[in-house]
């Protein structure tokens, strides 16, 4: 017998409590960073509450962990759901869990209604997505989609002095009961819920973001040189400032970026000064820019702008500038056919929802390189996160869960082709036989 | 038999290669910081010199040290020059001992002619110039007109962590030859011979600068308060972004304060950012501003524009601000007699000069306020000082002494009428005898 698979909303945010129990700060936000001991013991509870229920569990050589839930045909390549389970220092309860979580419950919620997919649902909770213990972050979705380089990581030492293969194998040790697998399969789709980690949602008071795309993240180091001087002796037509000519450069774009375009993001979160003396003008002034669009082009137009103002500027104040790009992100555009499902997901479900660009990078970013992904984003309050304040609803939290299920079960539906064609697999995973099946057809 | 006094360059060059011996680092430079070892030595290597000489040696409770060549009215308040022997922990090897040096080959030159001056001609290294290893600075020429806080100074501890009134005492008896005499004795006039440490007169090939006042100074401490968010998740219109706004004010503070002032100073030496990510729109950005001119009504009117523009930005970027003043120094005037007494002293020598105003603070604007005093500069190589790359050329080293020596036996001819008027006399300062009748006639 089966009936309407319902969330559990209760189910859940119990869930969510247990689980933030795991690492738990005093302020009520959570330290469980990746590979930690923490880590393994919300990974053994997440493996627990799986084989409670017969789920299938395995793992692969970066540590993700895979929860299937078998559907009618295994020819097809499963539905991927899920988020990552590990946090910032300080980080919050949501942040991941809120994901992770709600993609459990979707399993459950289908096996409480003895609901037969056509394909698998599966869920994944990904290694490391923080990077605030082990750089880099996103570090088992990238593994997943064959760009990260497992072995150099391994030597990789953490922010406590630890060797990230080590604890990889202590975490993986932790867990015998999980199969290993090989890193990477195919999936015929992912979704990912998340908390917005920004305020959009919340002050349009819409539960449900449809997140269309990644913005493209570049970071620059910008240092302004010039020389020293005694801050009374010296003249203004002496001087060669570096910091009057970072504060013009960074004000003018302060000016012109933004408020000339309302998709861009340009930030300055650090900046140091040398010698840093009340009396001395500085010798030198480092100083970082953020900048996010969600077009290439215009990423590079914002950067080339940035060129031409530092450059404007050092010229003025007799100074030299030097620019560097510390990294580069280039954007990700979620696949229109899975927004499209989650939106007559809502529809059906009646919840409001608008489409919003995704300003932080998630693990779906990668596995949007391999199989069509997007993801739902719930309001978080004062869009606060990376912190302990850290706080969704239990409304949005039983909408997310709620959307994420309708989603889940259209995709399993089967009636999607593949979306995993030979063409966009990554190089170095060998393809199963199913998927050159699925290619070919 | 006497002849006409003459510098000795040869001999004064060579002293103060010997007290840059004192001290030395490893880049050429001195660290002779104050009532140190080192800065014992130097004072016992002057007090040698001076006793040889048949020199006068006394010092105070402070630790100034005085040495005084007697002149034929012992009634008439001694001609005072001199300067300093600390130094900054990675100072040069003029900064205070050039005048020091000089003031000490003027008497020498003066001996050496077998002149009789109508004053007597005194000189003076005053203790702690600096400030850098027990704060503040000019604690000698503080506590000599009265200002200075001698009993409550003696708590102060160093950079090093140890106490002044050990410090001090240990300097005292490490020169136990000296005779002591109370702190503060009248004087007819002060003259000191410094490094410009700015680059004025070596731009304008001008080998003396006639210091006619000394800028006010003030520092002011500004944070801007915001709310720290994503940087890539929050749009402009939810930032409260303080390093937008301080970029801001210092930007448009930049382009109004020093342009329109050609004796404004306007410095930012210091910044620093929470929470210092590069993804995170800061919450706090805290900078330091300098500001110095000749005038205190300026001063004030820079400060009121600083308090503007800060809290335009401020109200402009929805952050808060707070304007602390953490240092207020008013400006000095040097006394116009002594100005034109070195003026003519250079016409004589026919040495090119230019009226100057100093950027820095020095020990002369304590002993204006209580004698007749004045300044000469000398160029610095670029302007550069509190740095072991210091360099003043021999040329220079040697005219500034000749300059000095011209400018002491003017003063000392004792025409002048005494310059210590009772009105100006500081109060704990019990009057000797001398002072009193003078003040009389």
């Amino acid at each position: 017998m089966t009936s309407s698979p319902q969330i559990n909303a209760q189910r859940l945010l119990q869930r969510i409590a247990d689980f933030a129990s795991i690492g738990a700060t005093q302020a009520g936000g959570v330290n469980r960073q990746a590979l930690s001991v923490e880590d393994r013991a919300a990974r053994r509870l997440l493996a627990e509450l799986a084989f409670a229920r017969g789920f299938n569990v395995y793992q692969d050589a970066i540590a993700n962990l895979f929860i299937s839930r078998a559907g009618r045909d295994p020819s097809l390549p499963p539905v991927l759901i899920g988020s990552h389970l590990d946090s910032q220092p300080t980080g919050g309860r949501f942040d991941g869990a809120l994901g992770t979580l709600s993609a459990f419950e979707v399993l459950e919620a289908l096996q409480d209604a003895g609901v037969v997919t056509e394909r698998s649902v599966e869920m994944v909770s990904w290694t490391n997505e923080e990077g605030s213990r082990f750089s880099p972050g996103c570090m088992g979705s990238m593994a997943f989609v064959g760009v990260g380089d497992i072995a150099g990581w391994r030597d990789t030492r953490g922010t406590d002095g630890t060797r990230l293969g080590d604890e990889l194998a202590a975490t993986l040790k932790a867990l015998p009961e999980a199969k290993m697998q090989p890193v990477g399969h195919a999936v015929s789709s992912f979704v990912e819920v998340h908390i917005e980690q920004g305020p959009v949602l919340e002050r349009a008071g819409i539960p449900i973001g449809l997140v269309t795309s990644v913005q493209g993240t570049r970071w620059l180091e910008v240092s302004f040189i010039g020389e020293a001087a005694h801050a009374g002796t010296t003249p203004l037509e002496f001087r060669k400032d570096p910091m009057a000519a970072a504060v013009a450069a960074i004000a003018q774009l302060q000016l012109v970026v933004m408020p000339a375009d309302p998709m861009a993001r340009l930030t300055v979160g650090r900046m140091s000064v040398e010698p840093s003396s009340v009396n001395v003008i500085p010798s030198k002034v480092t100083f970082t820019i953020d900048i996010r669009h969600p077009s290439k082009e215009l990423l590079s137009s914002i950067e080339a702008r940035i060129d031409a103002e530092c450059r404007t500027s050092a010229k003025r104040h007799m100074v030299d500038v030097l620019i560097e790009k510390r990294f580069d992100l280039a954007p990700g555009k979620f696949d229109t056919t899975v927004v499209d499902v989650i939106d007559s997901a809502c529809e059906r479900l009646c919840v409001p929802n608008m489409k919003i660009v995704s300003g932080a990078f998630h693990d779906a970013l990668f596995v949007s390189r391999v199989a069509p992904t997007a993801m739902i984003f719930v309001p978080c309050r004062d869009g606060i996160s990376h912190n302990e304040a850290e706080f969704v609803t239990s409304e949005n939290i039983e909408t997310g869960a709620k959307v994420l299920l309708e989603t889940a079960l259209s995709l399993a539906r089967g009636a999607m082709t593949s979306y995993f064609p030979s063409a966009r697999r990554p190089r170095h995973l060998p393809m199963s036989k199913r998927a050159v099946r699925k290619a070919r057809s």
